[in-house]
């Protein structure tokens, strides 16, 4: 068994209703004649390069070990590769891509399977390359903080790995345990540290990847400034795997704090989560590190999942809640600060209820109330998930349009046809997570949600990803969400650079 | 007469002694000879697009009015354009450039000519398209601090503008008074705040471009997360003009600080120096904004050029100066975190002196040893500029085994081929800059420096360009700098988008 990190104990009784293949609930795609199919000769050659156990093949692609590289993790997205591989080295990604270019074979890159937009999921027969076996940390300098890693490091081992030398991530999401870093770095990953450490964009200084014809660039700079020409690994970061296979990444990583502090507070209205967010980054400034929030619904899901009984950290029934997370050199002035805050959100009668975490193991618990929202609604039912970035003010609003949309007509509640709909997020970054459960699957449905949540997101000038990429999830709504004129660069930069287009075909650019 | 702000009285002398043209100083370029040379037509077409007091037009590139546009503010490149254009809109420059294309007339953009490697100075007589009349702040948004801007507008003038609504530009550098925010970040521009605030590539959250052909691709997002496909605007981040003309720039900006502290300190190697950077970043943390350092030698320049006779702010002669600067939120706590520092520096025995501003003014005054170290030496003769990044303990050894080199030839010192020769820079960022005076202006002795130099820094693994960017200064060196994989890539993106090549031609990427 691969990836036993991934899966849970709790997915394991999703395998029995399989969802259906990408490709029939989005009916518009279509399998690239241009494509190869991969015959003996081809597992030939790849046994030639990787030694038989980094090589799973199997004719039938829903062979119990096969399904795991070809289903997501929420279960929405199933492709049909017969084969995937497990290079152990940038050589070998090289010497793959340059065999599967020229015999013209689709592959897809896949890190630790926790995208939610069907990304690193095949949508056909797509090869798969898995970065599982790449997972070295190669070099750690602890007087410049920078870290040189392999793709397949799990972000979770990387943050334990630095931790220990005195630094941590720029970066903490919910699936850190599973992820890998190359896949966070192709997606552009934003999460939990968003807000103070920023993009991706910004803390990445270099990149190896492999070009789709087996090319290594080798771009992996440890330096914090470099004007020497075009800053191409800037192409790579966030291209989903559409461009070159990200093998190797150096990053900047930011000095463990000495105090970290939580506190959870409950509101009674968007306004006063507002409100506080404002009052937060004027109090706390510079040592805030998180603003996150969500509705009294997602408590309810993540209720409704806990196996042992334990009680919510604010007592009575709110609104909304928010989290939020110091991170500082001082600890007295850190306190200090949050003392004053917590002090003006119930002076100002902005705040309903607070609590402020004792300990570590409490602060863990006030994280787990956020951290456990999507993995609750995932196992409350088919779930839809998205995220939205916009102004702001108008987060909650979405939710709000939404739910009165499909109230009016008849579509939400228990025993309807979305059961619940939730709205959480990170609002610092004015980033939301609006998820939901479908009753049972039903391409309608989902296409129903996605066409009111994505038409109002691009109505209000956001962005119908603000951080899980477009995969194959959301190809569909490019020619709404974007310009002529930057579809059709983006064209040019693949076109150029994959020109058979093997680089996890369908994703990302709709067709002409 | 335009840009009275960048021609300080001072420079006016230095129009007496014009620098010789930069294609016979760097003899290998060559100018294309599929580029169409200026017509009467053309200047008739132009004259139908911009109001005549928008193009300067004289058929002698050396008519006092071009001159400002054909040669940089060191002096150190001379180009022989007859054309100058000043647009007042986007739609404006897209004209122009859809003319340029179709007519094949090469173009250099043009900010506020501040930049130190000839990027935007003609090399032959490429039509100038100079950005100083497009110079509105469009929009800024005091909830989130997202400003959006002409390409035009002075970084100095966007600092004031926000600093009135509780922001600060991101960014900030001695040529502020001139230098345009896009020429900024198409140079993308690190500066003084860069440690603190990082790249521009993490702070630019979209762009309005016009491309070659004169589409206007327009990526003007105000989000801060927006994973639609590839982050399109990066591309031109840093291209110094070669891929497309950047109009608008949307930026996220910080809040302005409730407290600001300086302070300078001397120490007496560049150990210490290292020493006491690393204790700031362990006591400062995220409230140190800036560390910057110099050596003795640039006092003793930027003592040479004042005309009052003001003293030092600190008695007695060290070898290196820091200048360290804190921004927090609370001037209580950023005071005790400070007072301990420099306790700490003197308890060591890391520190030699040290003096704290008492007040802005007292701050401005020790910004200005810093910020007038470039200007001092330029005044002193014919300047030339490096600015290496490599790993923080190698930075000196440069400098010192520079000296040793030319000092062993006899080469170095009052009256020899090199007056001087100082070192200063930005050491949270691992940035270096070297600078040094020739008695007068030889080929000879900047190619004998930039080699030593140039070849010096790719040994050690640094980079040629940390913030300068390439220009025509270092076009030559790219083919060491870079690897064969990186510049035809690079090439690649450029041929794409650029395909006449008539964008900033000899610039960053060498020839084949």
């Amino acid at each position: 068994m691969f990836h036993k990190r991934l899966f849970h104990s709790s997915r394991a009784a999703l395998y029995n209703t399989l969802t259906p293949l990408t490709h029939l609930k989005h009916s518009h795609l279509q399998r690239n004649p241009n494509f190869a199919k991969i015959t003996d000769k081809d597992i030939e050659y790849f046994k030639g390069i990787l030694s038989s156990n980094n090589i799973l093949y199997d004719p039938d692609p829903e062979s119990l070990e096969l399904r795991q590289h070809n289903t997501d993790w929420f279960n929405l997205y199933r492709g049909s590769a017969s084969l995937c591989l497990f290079p152990t080295s940038t050589e070998q990604v090289s010497s793959i891509l340059k065999y599967c270019n020229q015999r013209s074979l689709a592959v897809v890159p896949q890190g630790g399977n926790t995208g939610v937009s069907g990304g690193g999921i095949p949508v056909f027969d797509e090869i798969i390359i898995n970065s599982s076996k790449m997972n070295k940390i190669r070099h750690f300098d602890d007087v410049s903080g920078v870290a040189v890693v392999d793709c397949g490091v799990i972000l979770e081992n990387l943050s334990q790995f630095l931790e220990k030398k005195g630094y941590i991530v720029p970066l903490d999401l919910g699936a850190k345990g599973s992820c890998h870093i190359g896949g966070n770095v192709s997606t552009n990953a934003g999460g939990l540290r968003f807000m103070r450490y920023g993009s991706l964009h910004g803390n990445v200084l270099g990149l190896e990847v492999v070009l789709p014809d087996g090319t290594i660039l080798d771009n992996l700079s440890t330096l914090r400034k470099d004007n020497t020409g075009y800053d191409l690994k800037q192409l790579f970061i966030g291209a989903e795997g559409t461009l070159g296979y990200v093998t190797g990444i150096s990053l900047l990583t930011p000095r463990l704090p000495n105090a970290v502090n939580v506190a959870m507070v409950a509101l009674d209205s968007f306004e006063t989560v507002l409100k506080a967010f404002v009052m937060a980054k004027e109090d706390l400034s510079e040592i805030l590190s998180a603003f996150e929030f969500w509705d009294v619904d997602s408590v309810d899901v993540v209720k409704s999942q806990q196996i042992s009984d334990v009680s919510y950290p604010i007592e009575g029934k709110h609104a909304f809640y928010a989290l939020l997370e110091t991170q500082g050199s001082n600890g007295d002035h850190d306190q200090e600060k949050l003392d004053a805050y917590i002090a003006r959100l119930f002076d100002t009668g902005v705040a309903k209820g607070g609590v402020l975490a004792q300990d570590t193991k409490q602060a863990d618990f006030f994280w787990s109330w956020r951290e456990k929202i999507p993995e609750s609604i995932a196992k409350s039912g088919t779930a839809m998930t998205y995220d939205f970035s916009m102004e702001v003010p108008l987060l909650y609003k979405m939710i709000e349009d939404t739910r009165d949309y499909f109230n009016q007509k008849g579509l939400l509640g228990k025993d309807k046809l979305f059961s619940n709909l939730i709205g959480f997020g990170h609002l610092g970054d004015g980033n939301l997570h609006l998820m939901a459960n479908l009753n049972k699957f039903s391409e309608n449905g989902q296409k129903l949600m996605d066409d009111y949540a994505f038409d109002w997101a691009i109505k209000h000038n956001g962005s119908i990803s603000a951080e899980h990429g477009i995969g194959v999830a959301k190809v569909g709504y490019m020619n709404q969400a974007k310009s002529d004129v930057q579809l059709r660069l983006m064209r040019s930069l693949k076109d150029v650079i994959d020109p058979k287009g093997i680089m996890n075909p369908y994703k990302i650019i709709p067709k002409e």
